[in-house]
């Protein structure tokens, strides 16, 4: 999407080092959280550029057993430069996180500088996320300190690049 | 959408306080702020919901005069009880928005409670969010105070309802 018409414009240069996430993923990942039930879930994750020196981020997963949607989350992907990044993104659970980390090969890594809650929001305090592509393949892992838990493994899945 | 299919789901009743805000809309707007020289923007906003208790909002803008995209924020809308309302966004320049405040008729009105900024991002301190809805016309507002600039009016804008 480019301005008032619909034509598929050119990649912002600034974009090349994380072109790899480019495409539609989807695939299936676990969750745990001493605080809850392990559970199973199928996700759809979308990294879009429309010619700017961003990508947009959307991701929905779906509990494993009868496709009740469940998690959402949107945002957006800023490469700096020296291999630095910057994501900020927005949770239908009423969270914003801002990332920061760095891009090395195709493996990109951040941890949160900012998160905010909304007043009916759960308490989240540090976020720290890993994304890894391997031809079509996207694996992610997520650590979160929350509601009074150190930072420990919450979610991991693997998605394949559906187009 | 809904988990792993398609299929459109029903409206969470939690929804229907802003139900009206559902849809695609098109139009125009105008910016202006002490620190730039005033533009002209086209605009497109979606409310889309998933058969869950919030609404996706997605936003771009563009140059009136060339079509270039300038803007992009993306989000979630969340009713609550008594008529108030929460709002998480992140945008593309890198800041992340808790909004809280009401919704009375077909107005919604927020101011933020926590913005969030990357590194590389605009110091904003407050943000103050209007919306309105009369049939098939919506408009905003938006006041901003940012980079040493109290609370000012910033952009406004008229969206007719395309789907």
């Amino acid at each position: 999407m480019n301005g008032a018409n619909g034509a598929e414009p050119a990649l912002h240069p600034e974009i090349e080092p994380i072109a790899f996430l480019l495409g539609t993923w989807r695939g299936e990942g676990k969750g745990e959280y001493p605080t809850i039930e392990a559970f199973a879930y199928g996700e759809e994750i979308r990294f879009r550029h429309v010619g700017k020196p961003f990508l947009t981020y959307t991701q929905r997963t779906w509990a494993a057993d009868d496709g009740r949607p469940l998690h959402a989350e949107t945002g957006y992907l800023r490469p700096k430069p020296e291999g630095r990044i910057e994501i900020v993104l927005a949770h239908a659970t009423g969270v914003t996180e801002i990332q920061e980390g760095a891009v090395a090969g195709q493996t990109v890594e951040v941890a949160s500088t900012n998160i905010g809650l909304a007043s009916s929001a759960k308490e989240v305090t540090l976020l720290e996320r890993t994304f890894r592509v391997e031809g079509d393949l996207l694996t992610y892992e997520l650590r979160m300190a929350a509601v009074g838990v150190p930072l420990t493994h919450h979610i991991s899945a693997e998605l394949r690049r559906v187009e």
